[in-house]
């Protein structure tokens, strides 16, 4: 396995990460996972650019340029031969003794990524998944992709131990997003989203899902909605790079259109299978 | 310099984190610092309590028992000579492909820990120091010490900013503790700080503050506070393992007691000077 470490390939033996690393002691930095289709990289420039305003909501400075990026991500792909799986990518804030306040200007941002072989989990979209609904405890700049992940680690794991592919958060009764990925509802023909704040992640997803339904002709609003309005949707999907358009049949012990999968989330996944064929 | 890796003290040279531990990817770990004084380490046994119920929290197993992981911060101390200065020492769970929920129970966890020699920050005890207030927006689970750290990254370093030794935090109107420390005011001879639930981080030196309250007569009340009340407190502490019993005399442009440290704050630092004395 070759994988990405401060501007190089290299195999993965060759990698040592400082105990001192800030993303090590204080979770101090911020990622991003890209789907690969057959050896091609999805939304990647989307994926490039979310990459770089994260850290530029955190004030982390990059030492590359995004081309540069784009290149070694590439590279990681070819590497490795990656046919269908997914990148990942992370950039932290260096190494330096450990102090909550950022380090001198000399200490360089740690960038390293590897990747995964990986089949699209095609069973979860014919038949669909099983979720379960939780408070959502995490910070408020759910907008930053930050690997400070404990909050999500501990809340899929809890939807896992009570068999769900995922938890869907709320906050005092209104839906944010899933764990890892987003949640979109569908009512009387039209598609609901929680909007794109700090109370969510732009799943890059969530939004190729957005145009498909434009696509399709699907109305789109971006509101946020109740726990009892979410009960209530005709179709329910969660998405990520990894999910895609999953429908989502059943919450908790309520069953979403009888625990079938709807016309809309069927279209929407054949424009979705449609971008990805573009790709070649 | 000797670090603690995996149950053993080595050379800071010989330690390899996995790129793919999950202290480093997930931020999925929890840490303790520990001060030392001459050699001696201060509430020892409240830091490793407080490290296995951070752990238990998060459903983490550490691999050795207390009495073990006391013996290696012990020989940490030693085998660097440390005099003054502090101990951290974190615990992850472990290395695995990257995923959000648990590895296999064949994973085991990652502990390391390292040393820092540091003088006490005398300047402060002595004229006070100047905060800054700002909104919580952290997770809800600041009882669990975890290395997922960035939310408070990013206040203190705001603070630091502002020119000031910490960051004041408030939700809703309601002070909770700073970014890495606790706060504590004193009003009309009776000592507040926030109740210990999941709010804020239970702090050993906040407990000791208590216990040193009791000694002089100071009765205290583990009772929230506004931020409109604090600014009226007669007396303000910020209180860690590094800061002590830190006078605060000024928030932003509001001088505390006219920017002179309190009498309450003199006799709880001189409480807090003798345990120090009595480890000898």
């Amino acid at each position: 396995m070759y994988v990405l470490w401060n501007g190089n390939i290299v195999k993965q033996e060759e990698v040592v990460i400082s105990q001192e690393d800030r993303g090590y002691q204080l979770g101090d930095g911020v990622y991003e996972v890209i789907k690969a289709y057959d050896g091609q990289l999805f939304t990647i420039k989307e994926h490039i650019d979310r990459l770089y305003e994260s850290a530029e909501k955190i004030h982390l400075v990059i030492p590359y340029t995004k081309d540069v990026m784009h290149k070694m991500l590439h590279d990681l792909v070819e590497a490795n031969e990656l046919t269908t799986g997914h990148v990942y990518v992370q950039v932290t804030r260096g190494a330096a003794p450990r102090n909550h306040l950022f380090p001198e200007p000399g200490v360089e941002a740690v960038v390293t990524g590897n990747i995964t072989f990986k089949e699209r989990p095609v069973e979860n979209f014919e038949k669909g998944v099983k979720v379960t609904i939780m408070e959502d405890t995490r910070w408020l700049h759910c907008d930053i992709k930050s690997i400070s992940l404990l909050g999500a680690v501990l809340a899929k794991q809890a939807a896992a131990e009570k068999g769900c592919y995922e938890a869907v958060l709320h906050r005092d009764g209104i839906v944010t997003e899933c764990a890892a990925s987003n949640v979109l509802g569908i009512k009387d023909g039209v598609l609901y989203t929680h909007p794109a704040n700090h109370f969510i992640l732009n799943g890059i997803t969530r939004r190729v899902i957005i145009q498909c339904a434009h696509e399709i002709g699907l109305p789109v609003k971006e509101e946020a909605f109740t726990v009892e309005e979410l009960l209530a949707m005709d179709e329910l999907i969660v998405s990520s790079t990894t999910s895609e358009v999953t429908p989502i049949v059943q919450v908790d012990e309520h069953k979403i259109n009888d625990g079938i999968v709807g016309d809309y989330t069927r279209r929407l996944q054949a424009s979705f299978a449609q971008r990805i064929a573009a790709l070649h």
